[in-house]
C-alpha cells in the first residue's frame, strides 16, 4: 500500500513546492537536488532532507517538471562558439532536428568564444523564459560560468552541455582525450617521431583535452598555435615546416586546419603522405573529399547534438553524463614515416 | 532660416507621430513611407501627403528611428534555411560580425525550408520585440510572406532580406541569374553541348534564378533534382550519368552537390575534367580543396551577410536594393569537351 502524507492533496500529483516545504528548503534548492538543475552545490545534509521528503511524499520528478516546462516558451537556445565552423553547424543541425520533432523552436547564438558574450546570451534567454539551453561550445579552462547556469536553471529552465560545464548539468562528453591518443598511437606505429601539432584557440577545454590525449603518447611534439580555421592551419603548418624541416607528420586539432596544412604542403611541393603525413580531428564531410583523403578522428557530431537535445527534453533528473566515443578513421593522408621500413 | 511649424515643440526633434498627425495618416503608414518599413503598398496620394508633412516639419528620419530602436531589444534575428549548409553559415557569420560591432545579439533560426516555420519564427521575434530580422534564405516562388513581414515592420522592427522577398524591404540581391549564365557560357565556349544540371530544392527562388540564367544560354540541359547536399548531388550525378551516358559536363547548382558529383565520377572511374567537366556555384572554401579544384561562381557570402546587416542597422529609409555580383572562378574541374579540339 502506498503511504500518503498529510501534505499531499489526494488524487493530485505532489509538487516540488510540497517537497521543498516538507524539507524546509527553498524551491530552488529542491530543484537542484531532484532535477539536478543549476551548478551550485547543495550541502549534503540539505540534499538528504530533500530526497527523504521526496521519498516520503512519493514525489515523481516527471510530472511537475513537465508542468514547469509547460509554463515556459517553446524556445530552446543553443550557444555555439562559431557557427561558421562546420563542427558547430553539424552539432546544431542534430539538435535542431530533435527540437523540431517536439515542435520546439531553436535559436542559435554565436559567442565568438567570448565568455562575457556567452553569459549575456544566457541571461537574455532566461529573460525570455526559454525552455532550455544547450551549451554546445567547449568550456573555457578555469572560466567560472556556474552562476549564470544556476540562475537559468533556478528560473525553471533546463541546461545541457557538450563537454563538461560543471556539476549538475546534463552532459554529452565527446572523448577528445581518447581521440588525441588514437592519432598519436597511429602515427607512432607508422614510425613517426618528429611530429608537429597545430593547436586551437587557447583556453578551450576541447583543445586542452585533444592535446593532452596526444601528449600522453608523444610527450614532446612541436607545437604551433592556430585558430581552428583553414587559413590558420595553413599558416601554422608553414611555420612548423620552416622551423622544423625534419618533421614527418603533422596533427591538426581539427579537420579545417588539416585542410590548410594539406594546402601548405601542396604549395611547398612536399608530397603527402610520402614526405609528410597529415591527420585531423572531427571527420567533417570534407575530410573524405580532400586529396589525399584525410586520416582523422570521427565524432558523430549530429548524433551528439541530437543526444544533448534529448537530454534537455526528457524531463528526467539532470546531472547525467553520456559519453560519445571517438573513432580513428584511417585514410590516405598518413603512411609510414620516410626512412622507416 | 528654418521654418518652424505649430505642431513642433521648440528645441526637440520632430517625431514620426507628429508627421503622421500632420499628414492625417496612421503612424504605421508614416513609418512605411518614411522608413520603408513593411511590405504593404501605400497609395501614392497618401505617400505624398506624408512626405510633404515631413518636409514641412523638417522631420529627420534618423533621430526618431533611433529612438524607436532604443525602445526595442538588442536582439536581431537571422532566419536561414539550413545552418548546416556552409552557404548560410558564411552569410550568418558575416552578419554576426557587423552586429557584434554594434553590440547587438544575433539569434539564428533554422527554418528547414518550411514557410510555415519561417512565419512562426518571425512572429516569435516580433513578440520578443527583436530590433530587426534578416531573411537570409531564398524566398519561395509564389509563397506569400508579405503579411508577416509587414506585421513585424509595423511593430517597429526593421526587415532586410537576401534575395527578393517583396517590395519595401531592404535587399541584398546576389546575381544568381548572372552566375548561372556565366557557367553556361564557359561550358559552351569549351565545346560542351550535352550538359547535365543538378538542381536544388523545388520552389526556391535561388534555384529558379540560377537555372534560368543557365538555360538562357543552354536551352535544354538534362536535369536531375537534388537537395543542395553532397549526398544528394552524388546520387543525382549517378542518375544523370546512367540516363545520359554521353554527357560531357555537369553543372551543380551549389558546390556541395558538385563535391558529390566529383565523388560519383571518382566511383565510376570517369576522370574529371578529361571525360566529364564539373562546375558548382557559391565558391565555398572547400571548392579550392577539392580534386580537381572546382570551377564555380563566387558569391562573396560573408560580405553579403555583412552588407544586409548594415542595411538593417543604418536607420535609413528602407526598400533599397544592393546588388551583389557573381564572378566566374575557373579552376581545374572544367576543360574542353572530349572530342572537341
Amino acid at each position: 500500500m502506498p503511504r500518503t502524507s498529510s501534505t499531499r492533496t489526494p488524487g493530485s500529483a505532489v509538487t516540488l513546492q510540497q517537497v521543498a516545504t516538507a524539507a524546509g528548503v527553498s524551491l530552488a534548492t529542491a530543484s537542484r537536488v531532484l532535477h539536478g538543475s543549476g551548478g551550485r552545490r547543495v550541502a549534503e545534509a540539505l540534499a538528504e532532507r530533500v530526497t527523504a521528503a521526496a521519498a516520503e511524499l512519493r514525489y515523481v520528478a516527471h510530472a511537475p517538471a513537465q508542468s514547469l516546462a509547460r509554463s515556459r516558451s517553446t524556445v530552446v537556445g543553443v550557444l555555439v562558439h562559431d557557427i561558421a565552423d562546420p563542427y558547430f553547424a553539424a552539432i546544431a543541425a542534430g539538435a535542431m532536428g530533435v527540437a523540431r520533432e517536439h515542435d520546439l523552436m531553436v535559436l542559435v547564438a554565436n559567442t565568438f568564444r567570448d565568455p562575457a558574450l556567452e553569459r549575456d546570451y544566457l541571461a537574455r534567454l532566461r529573460a525570455q523564459r526559454a525552455r532550455a539551453v544547450l551549451l554546445a561550445g567547449s568550456a573555457f579552462v578555469g572560466e567560472p560560468f556556474a552562476e549564470e547556469v544556476a540562475a537559468f536553471a533556478d528560473s525553471g529552465g533546463r541546461v545541457a552541455a557538450i563537454g563538461g560545464h560543471g556539476t549538475g548539468i546534463d552532459t554529452v562528453e565527446p572523448d577528445h582525450h581518447g581521440g588525441g591518443r588514437l592519432i598519436a598511437e597511429h602515427l607512432v606505429a607508422l614510425g613517426h617521431r618528429e611530429i608537429g601539432v597545430i593547436t586551437g584557440p587557447a583556453g578551450l577545454a576541447t583543445v586542452a583535452q585533444r592535446l593532452a590525449g596526444f601528449t600522453s603518447v608523444v610527450a614532446r611534439p612541436y607545437v604551433a598555435a592556430a585558430d581552428f580555421t583553414r587559413e590558420g592551419g595553413r599558416a601554422a603548418a608553414l611555420e612548423l615546416l620552416r622551423a622544423h624541416p625534419r618533421l614527418t607528420a603533422i596533427f591538426a586539432l581539427n579537420d579545417l586546419m588539416a585542410a590548410g596544412a594539406l594546402a601548405a604542403l601542396r604549395e611547398l611541393g612536399r608530397p603527402v603522405p610520402e614526405q609528410v603525413s597529415v591527420a585531423g580531428f572531427d571527420d567533417l564531410p570534407v575530410a573524405t573529399d580532400l586529396t589525399p583523403g584525410l586520416t582523422t578522428v570521427r565524432l558523430a557530431l549530429s548524433d551528439i547534438g541530437a543526444q544533448a537535445m534529448r537530454l534537455l527534453l526528457d524531463d528526467e533528473p539532470g546531472g547525467r553524463t553520456v559519453p560519445a566515443a571517438a573513432q580513428l578513421v584511417v585514410r590516405e593522408s598518413t603512411a609510414r614515416a620516410a626512412g622507416v621500413h
